[in-house]
């Protein structure tokens, strides 16, 4: 089976690992009902990750120098925060509401099963989160990561070649050894296109209820699992 | 107290946490028998630990390109396979034998001490080995690491400093956030120099019988600990 070969597990983070859409709402109305703001928390949620692509891209075509998203993340937080009227805010309100990308919380069954799956494999976050964000939203949610690489360490975001290939190379091994994990299909096709495994992990409510893309497998990638126990089931842990 | 702010631990691995000599002597015997070679596996070691910071020069002063560890470790051992007359490997054999340095145990309380040391604080390597080195080393000897940073990454070789500046930089913290680990006094001094707090912790076998390097703090570091358990004592965890 093509799939024997492999030693290590790449993972997206925001979407296939953690629920940022809830966790971010949770967090703006813990921040709300603090501040006495009046806010739709999932409008605010979804307008931020909506600035995440057209932020990337800006690096992603060189016309910005590299950037970590942290600091991609704060510059679309401050046009949010005009946008949404938010006012009164101190600098270390805003850093911390900017960090409530560190403080994602993790789907209920990722925890488990990437347990079950670090018994037989390398287990890397594959991610666009830089290596702070994704090291204290492990320790926040409990996530255990052989490693944290990725997009920072390769200075290239996904779905630039360099993102994948500069991880497998890291972790020393070939892109066929190398299993990208992720809820997205693009992301798929762009590790797949450089030689790595894919495995597709769905997860239909991570925009929200009356999600349409990425609730099936556009393609028939390695592996399709219904969660990460299911995963690791298939994957012989 | 100064070390207070401290968020993350960075950790020197050869000889720090894992006991390199022994573990190579184990490896070199278990070959030998296998193969029926004739060699004194302790000069052999500390031949090849000999060959290291010749090999990482080369590398910090332009000379050679960058290079990962384990490629050098594999120019040395090419070159000691000729002086301790060490022939019939097969490819297979040789490349096993270069990845010995993937497999060192731990010192007895590296484990239990990291575990504890993990409740508090970021624990990150800050090795001069490359990230597959630190990877499988963890996996086999069950280090509980964050993450794995260091040399490969920053592309810098101890003690340069780019070494711990991109450490402390890509954990998102200040240099005086982060504190060095290591049993070696001149790593402690480049990691102080650039603002790193710092632990010294002594590891009076790592050579062998008869060290006479390194029993001892040169300076008066931050924190002086007698092993990973009585560091985590000191550090309040």
């Amino acid at each position: 089976m093509a799939i024997d070969n492999v030693k290590a597990l790449g993972f997206d983070v925001f979407g296939t690992v953690v629920d940022w859409r809830s966790s971010l709402i949770r967090e703006g109305e813990a921040l709300g009902k603090k501040k006495g703001l009046g806010v739709d928390w999932a409008k605010f949620a979804d307008a931020w990750r909506g600035l995440y692509q057209p932020a990337m891209d800006e690096v992603r075509s060189g016309r910005r120098p590299w950037t970590k998203l942290d600091d991609l993340h704060r510059m679309a937080l401050e046009q949010l925060m005009k946008e949404f009227k938010i006012m009164g805010l101190a600098e270390k309100d805003i850093d911390h509401l900017n960090r409530a990308w560190h403080r994602l919380d993790p789907w209920p069954d990722a925890v488990p099963g990437l347990t079950r799956l670090k018994k037989k494999f390398v287990l890397a976050t594959l991610s666009n989160g830089n290596v702070a964000l994704m090291v204290n939203m492990a320790k926040h949610g409990g996530l255990p990561w052989d490693t944290v690489l990725g997009a920072e360490v390769a200075r290239h975001y996904k779905p630039q070649p360099e993102a994948y290939l500069t991880t497998a190379s890291l972790l020393g091994l070939r892109p066929d050894e190398c299993m990208m994990v992720a809820a997205h299909n693009g992301d798929l096709a762009a590790a797949s296109a450089v030689g790595l495994r894919t495995a597709f992990v769905p997860r239909p409510t991570e925009h929200g209820p009356g999600q349409s893309k990425d609730v099936k497998p556009a393609r028939d990638w390695d592996v399709v699992a219904s969660d990460f126990v299911d995963l690791a089931a298939r994957l012989g842990c």
